[in-house]
C-alpha cells in the first residue's frame, strides 16, 4: 500500500469529494496563476477536524487552512486532499511538510501534480513514514483541466470565443455589430471573461470596436479582478482606446501566437481568452494555438459582412478544420457550441446513404 | 352544453388524448394532402368498442374505420375524434352523416376544422339531436400544425433546410460540400424528406450537385412515396441530371416563390421542403414564403466558400433577419437548429450590460 491509485472504500472516496467540492470555492480554473486545491482533516472517529481551499495565489495553501482550523487535532488524522500536496517553497512553506509537522498519519489525494517544481510531496511524506494514497478522480482532473493543460504545454491555455448569425457573420456589411447575441450570451461572455488571465484581441477589432474588455455586471459596472488586455498587430492603438484605460494592458506586434503566449506565460496567466476578429483567430487556429472555442449562434441571418474566421487555407472539403462537439447549450434565444480541436481527422469506413 | 369548449371530465379528456395518439399512426404532417385524425368509439359501460386512423388521401376517415369496427355497438356511444368531423363529400361521404346514420349519441372533438369545404360538421350533428362538445387540445392542434397552416394561408408551408459549417458556409472553395454533415444529421433530413410533398433546389444546386432528391434509408435505397423534384431557374436541366430520373419532377422558371408554390397548393402538396442554394433562400427569405428552417451545424471550419445564404438587402445590424429558436438538438457531432420566423423585431427596453 505504497504506490500508485489504490482502491478505496466507499467512506474515503466520500471525503475525497467533499475536498474536491471545497476547491470549487477556489478562483475559476484559469483565472488565478495557482490550481484550486481543497483539503480537510478527519479523525479515527470519522469527525472532521478541519478543512480548507486555496482562495488564489498570494493566500494560504488549502492544507495549511485545514491544519489551522485544527490546531491539535490534526495529530494522527487523514488528510483528504483534491491535489497531491505540494514540496515546493514559494510564497508559502512546502504543504508536505506542514502536514509532517502537524503529525498527520495518512494523506489521501485525487490529482497528480503535473508541475516539475512542486511535484514530490507525496514521495517527501512517504519517505517519512505517512501512508500515502493516490485516488484519481475524473472531477479533480476536471477542476484544473486548463491549468493542467498551461503548465504541462508551457504556454496558457486558449479559449477563443466567437459570437456570430446563423450564417456565420460577426459583423454587417457596414461593420455593425451591437448585438448579435442577447443579453444571456452576453452575460456568459462576462462569467467566460472573469476565469481568465487576458483577453487578446486584434488592433482591427480593437480600432473598429473601441472594446473595453473587461469583466462587467448586470449593471455595467466593472466586477472583481480584471484580465490583463493584450492587442495583437503593429497599428498604433490611441491613447485614448478603452483598451487603454489604465496601465492593465499590452500591445503584441509579432503575428506568431507564441509571441504573445509566451510573455503572458511567464506572467503565470494560465488561460487566456481570443476575442477576435477572423484574421487572429485564423492564424491562431493555423498555428494550432487554440485549444477550446466557444461559439455563440445568434438565430439571425445577415447574408452579407465578415465571416467569423478569415483564411484558413482551405481549399477543398476534405481539407476542413474538424472540431470536436464538447457542449451544446441554448441561452435565451441564442445557442452556445463548446468545440475542441479534433485530435485527428475521422474518416467514415462504413457506407452512408447519400444526402443529396 | 351546445357551443363553445367546455370543461370536461378527466375521463373524457383522456380519451380525446388517446384519439390524439391514433391520429399520430397516419402519415406525418404535411406528407399527405389530408389531416391527420383518429377517432373512437366508447360505449356507457367505458368500453371502447371502435378505433381508427386516417392513414391518408383515397384511405376511408378515423370516424369510418372506428364505425366500422364498432358495427352495431355504435348506437348510443360517445364519439372522441381528434378534429371536427367533416361536413365534406370528397372520395367519401361526410363523417358528420355516417355518425349520425350509426346513432352515436355524443360527439366530442379536439380541433376545429379551419376549411371552407369541410367545415360545418359539428353545426350538422348538433341539428340533429346530437350532443356536441368542442374542448382544444394543444397536442391535436400540433398534430396538424403545417397542414393548417397550408390551408388557412392557401399555400404549402415551407421548411427550408440548409447544411453549414459553424462558419456558415455550404461548400469548399472549390464546390465540394459532401460531407459536411454527419450521418446521423443526413437520416434526419431523410425522415425530414418524407413529411414533405415536394422538395425544391436552385437549378444551380441541380447542375452543380446534381442531388437525387429522393427520400432514402439506411442502405441508400428509396423508401415510401417520394416527394415531387421542383427545380427553380431558367437553365436547362440535362435529361440525365438524377432530378429527371424519372416523371415525377418539374422546372419552374419564375423567381417569385409563389409561382412555384401555387401549382404545388393546387396539386393537394401541404408541406414543402427547401433545399438550397443560397440565391433561392435569400429570394423565398425575403419574399416572406419561409415558415420553418432547418439548420445542421458541423463543428467545421472553412475559412472560404459559399454562405449559407444569399444577399438580403441587409446594409447595418438592425435589419437583420431575425428567426425565433424553436429547438437545439444534438445529432452525433452535430447541432440541428429549428428556427422559425419573428413575428416582429425585438427591441429590448431595458439596459443590458455591453459585451465589449
Amino acid at each position: 500500500m505504497t504506490g500508485g491509485p489504490v482502491d478505496l472504500h466507499a467512506a474515503d472516496e466520500a471525503w475525497l469529494r467533499r475536498a474536491v467540492d471545497l476547491a470549487r470555492q477556489g478562483r475559476p480554473d484559469g483565472a488565478d496563476p495557482n490550481p484550486r486545491v481543497g483539503a480537510l482533516l478527519v479523525d479515527a472517529g470519522g469527525v472532521v477536524v478541519g478543512e480548507g481551499f486555496h482562495a488564489g495565489a498570494g493566500t494560504p495553501h488549502a492544507e495549511v487552512v485545514a491544519l489551522r482550523e485544527a490546531g491539535g487535532r490534526a495529530e494522527g488524522t487523514t488528510a483528504y486532499v483534491s491535489l497531491e500536496p505540494c514540496a515546493h517553497t514559494g510564497r508559502t512553506g512546502p504543504c508536505a511538510d506542514a502536514l509532517l509537522a502537524a503529525g498527520v498519519a495518512r494523506v489521501v489525494y485525487a490529482g497528480a501534480d503535473p508541475t516539475v517544481e512542486a511535484a514530490g510531496g507525496a514521495e517527501r511524506l512517504r519517505a517519512a513514514g505517512v501512508r500515502v494514497q493516490h485516488h484519481p478522480l475524473t472531477a479533480a482532473e476536471e477542476l484544473n483541466r486548463r491549468w493542467t493543460a498551461a503548465v504541462t504545454s508551457g504556454r496558457p491555455f486558449v479559449t477563443w470565443k466567437v459570437g456570430a448569425t446563423l450564417d456565420g457573420r460577426v459583423a454587417a456589411a457596414d461593420g455593425t455589430s451591437r448585438w448579435i447575441t442577447g443579453p444571456q450570451a452576453r452575460r456568459d461572455v462576462h462569467r467566460l471573461r472573469a476565469e481568465v488571465g487576458a483577453i487578446v484581441v486584434g488592433t482591427g477589432t480593437a480600432l473598429a470596436d473601441d472594446p473595453a474588455l473587461t469583466v462587467r455586471d448586470e449593471a455595467g459596472e466593472p466586477v472583481g479582478r480584471q484580465p490583463l488586455r493584450v492587442v495583437v498587430g503593429r497599428r498604433e492603438v490611441p491613447a485614448g482606446a478603452a483598451v487603454r484605460a489604465d496601465d492593465h494592458w499590452l500591445q503584441v506586434d509579432s503575428p506568431d501566437p507564441f509571441d504573445t503566449l509566451k510573455p503572458l506565460h511567464d506572467k503565470q496567466i494560465r488561460h487566456v481568452l481570443l476575442e477576435g476578429g477572423p484574421t487572429l483567430a485564423a492564424a491562431w487556429l493555423q498555428a494550432g494555438a487554440i485549444d477550446e472555442v466557444r461559439a455563440y449562434v445568434a438565430p439571425t441571418l445577415l447574408g452579407a459582412g465578415p465571416a467569423l474566421v478569415g483564411d484558413l487555407g482551405v481549399a477543398t472539403i476534405a481539407e476542413a478544420v474538424r472540431l470536436e462537439l464538447a457542449d451544446v447549450a441554448r441561452l435565451g434565444e441564442d445557442v452556445r457550441l463548446t468545440l475542441r480541436p479534433a485530435p485527428a481527422r475521422t474518416n467514415p469506413t462504413t457506407p452512408v446513404p447519400e444526402e443529396d
